[in-house]
């Protein structure tokens, strides 16, 4: 099965990026993260991009706060979808970051989820490589309906 | 190759539909276009949903104002890779359809990309669909050089 | 009398429901909470919404966070009023929830409070109900004076 | 059948009314327009507000811009339901009277409808006062399916 | 010499208020303080407002949350100047009381200050009071220097 | 009659500045205006400033957009009440305006009015100067007794 | 004296560049333009800024809409000071391209002029070129003193 | 080497600065740090920046909250490069102090950095004034190739 690259742009998202692995890890997807800052160590980003394909990976998803720009420049050095999760930082409660990431001009997509979505990339990365995997796939629908199930037992136990 | 599904609320947003139309057919994507209100005719939005993985479609994309639930419609009927294109309309700039778009709950993830960036959500539904087919994602390296000769061109023909 | 229905997306909401159900016990409102998610069981939801007026249902409130698309959903299922209480969450201060209830397209309202409005969201169900129930509407009033009489007790207190 | 009150701030709003006054003819529900100001002629929207409910009204529209007031000076004054329609000015592209309008304090609820959302207050004030009128009911549901049909005429018609 | 009147929405407002009164204190200028909301007390709220001039009152100070409305209503029902403090709220930090204050429609105006700018509001009342009654004028004028001596002996102090 | 002081931060801001100008000469208030900026002259906004008690004026209303310091720049050398008018400019609606007016620190307080609202500005100046004029006091409440009028006949003459 | 790049992300920002270069020309500062997309030629933007400083640049100016990586991306590989002007786009009226450009994490500053402030962003460059250049440091106070010496004479024409 | 002018509104604002402070001192550039507020010392704040070039500066950095006018005050009087850091405050997350320090009109550039900035402000100074030192310059480069090393050995020891 193809890899998900998981990249942050500094160990402060790990909390956030943690997310992402324990649902990537629950859906059987193997994954290999990094720490490469855009702005901090250009160059290792841009090498991680240009050889993700042949490396291996299937999607790619990204991590930043702030003026996020990472998952813009991986996506500029390599044709895998990049996914893009917004990290809420000090000021701005993730405006920035949304903002920066969401807004790219045409030509260089990322497909961008909620701020601090990391669980939601996680499941798009799932998607996106299940299109040639029909039991990924089905770990997909299994883990969608378990979700459905764990909402009616909680609709099932409310008393108020 | 499997097809790209392209829905939009309602006709009002064709203009933006048609630049994801053009790339698709430029990058020789097959692609099914429809009109389906999550809200007006929500039957048949979930219908293609269910249904659409079925049918052949490999990413779905959705154009959708305002409170622009329609990706997130489609998203909860399906595990297909689902692109948002919040499209902007007469008030606050496509900030109420952005945020309606990429703020989903866990769980159910919506690959949004720019206000009105459909071009983009285009090109991210070929790369999706190129992970299973080299000649697209040549198509796509090409596509790419050739903005960046673009610009390039432009560069040298710069005279301020 | 009618009842009203409550519905939350999720069970994280329940401390903002808790202030639409302790009102309406305090005017004498039938109610029936339920926890479905538009997007985890969006089956659910859409029955709940199809079936509540000949189920006995006058008012339905919706109460949901960031991307809220759980009034829009029940609103396109049913033409009973809905009411929309959008839930502040981590990020963003509860705007996005706010626009995602509010910024409906034409032909499905959803009637919205203020974020966190629960409280108001049952009062907004009760003047529903309470255009054929006379005596309900003599308790809106009364609650009325009742609040009109605290503010008035608190200024005669005031002392600074 | 009870009226529906709609009341301007100010006779700039006259576009924006006209789409209620539109809709509210079409589903047959009788209405009384006004012009008054909450902060222009406190005295007069006032006593609209204090004697509605003893002229027949079943619910109040209200139409403001900027700091817009209106709604909540009605709803300060009587117990029937106040929709509220906030109305975009020359800036801030109706932000300012979103807020101005939705976030009321508790107590004293505003039904808000999306900015400029004039037909859909009509719709939510027919869908009151068809609690109390099944025939009122049944043109709201025709409306809807009307509605639908319109869009899967055009989808049958799309051609792209 | 002329009162400054202090209206405040709510009790839970008194936080700030109370800077305002300590300015005022330190100023010397009488005030006198209530407690009335423009939605649950209008009555009390307006006939304030309309005998404030007689009463002797030279500026009032109106202190509201979320949709504030207050200082608009009592704007609407006096001549004398008044001055709006938008308070910050649990959501959306002050932005909805700004703009819900600020923006008033043309021929009712608000002199509005910062989010919680409860001094500033007191020195302003200050000011304007100040106009006919040169003693007044003086503390202000030596309160101003003494706030100029305070930040240039911290400067003074200053090591890093 | 002390003087009204109109100070704009650029000729650009002419057109509203003219608004308050019409009100004031209906208001019989005398006026004078100049072109200082905060930045490109701040030796002549100083000098204006500390000058203005002396000089016979009772309040000075400041035009300036984008990040508009006018205001503040004046209050900060005179302690007469000042006004502040954010402009609208080419980008950003006038939030910059807004907020880089009426967020001052404590100690210097500036009056702020809506975005762009001369008219108010212009009335709250005439209120300011009219506690120690009688007879302007009386021509303010007859100039808003005659727009509750026009509303009035507004509304009788509403036909839709 | 050393150079000013000027680069534009794309020759849609020519109009807004333009205002850059006529400064800069009106201040006899030698520069040179470029279009190089953070995004679509990512390896001709990192060049450029690897060798600026052997280039004999002093200051580089970057002009970029939306998602506004590029004056990021020029900071990340050059120790020389970085301007960015956030150029406004079709959407969101320039606060994503501020946003972008403005919120960079620690250790790579970029310093960020007013949404479309090219004339300013050239002046920041003269002034940090001028630093080491008397005569350039002299044509900025004869620029900065004639520019107030336009206000003064529009103040003594003002005429309402 | 020219020296780092550090300016801040208030003493509330050290913990910010501090961080540029320390900055600075990594970097080996001298500095000196001073209160003044261009509200409460408007005088002094003038006559620093009037005074700054002759005494021996070659950039200023300026610190301020809410409707954050330092940096403009200073940017006024000098024609030195003035950099502004917004400071966050207790309302609008920093968003007030931003388009304050950012948006200056034609004529006098803020290079403006992210809010809170400090250290990015610190390394910006240094950048400007290495423009005339090769040997800053030096350490800047080192500086940052130690940000890299640190990036990188995070990275290696990343286990997730």
């Amino acid at each position: 099965m193809k890899k998900v690259g998981l990249i942050m742009g500094s160990d402060s998202d790990l909390p956030v990026v943690q997310k992402a692995v324990d649902k990537l890890k629950a859906l059987e997807v193997p994954y290999e993260a990094h720490i490469y800052s855009a702005h901090r160590t250009p160059v290792q980003a841009k090498e991680f991009a240009e050889t993700a394909e042949e490396n291996g990976f299937g999607a790619i998803i990204c991590f930043a706060g702030k003026a996020a720009h990472l998952a813009g420049a991986i996506a500029a050095n390599t044709c895998l979808p990049v996914i893009g999760v917004p990290v809420k930082s000090s000021t701005l409660d993730g405006l920035d970051a949304l903002l920066s990431t969401v807004q790219m001009p045409s030509g260089i997509p990322v497909a961008t989820v909620a701020i601090d979505g990391a669980a939601n990339a996680a499941i798009l990365a799932a998607q996106i490589i299940a299109l040639g995997d029909a039991e990924l796939s089905q770990r997909l629908k299994d883990d969608r309906a378990k979700a459905a199930e764990t909402v009616l037992k909680k609709n099932a136990a409310l008393d108020i």
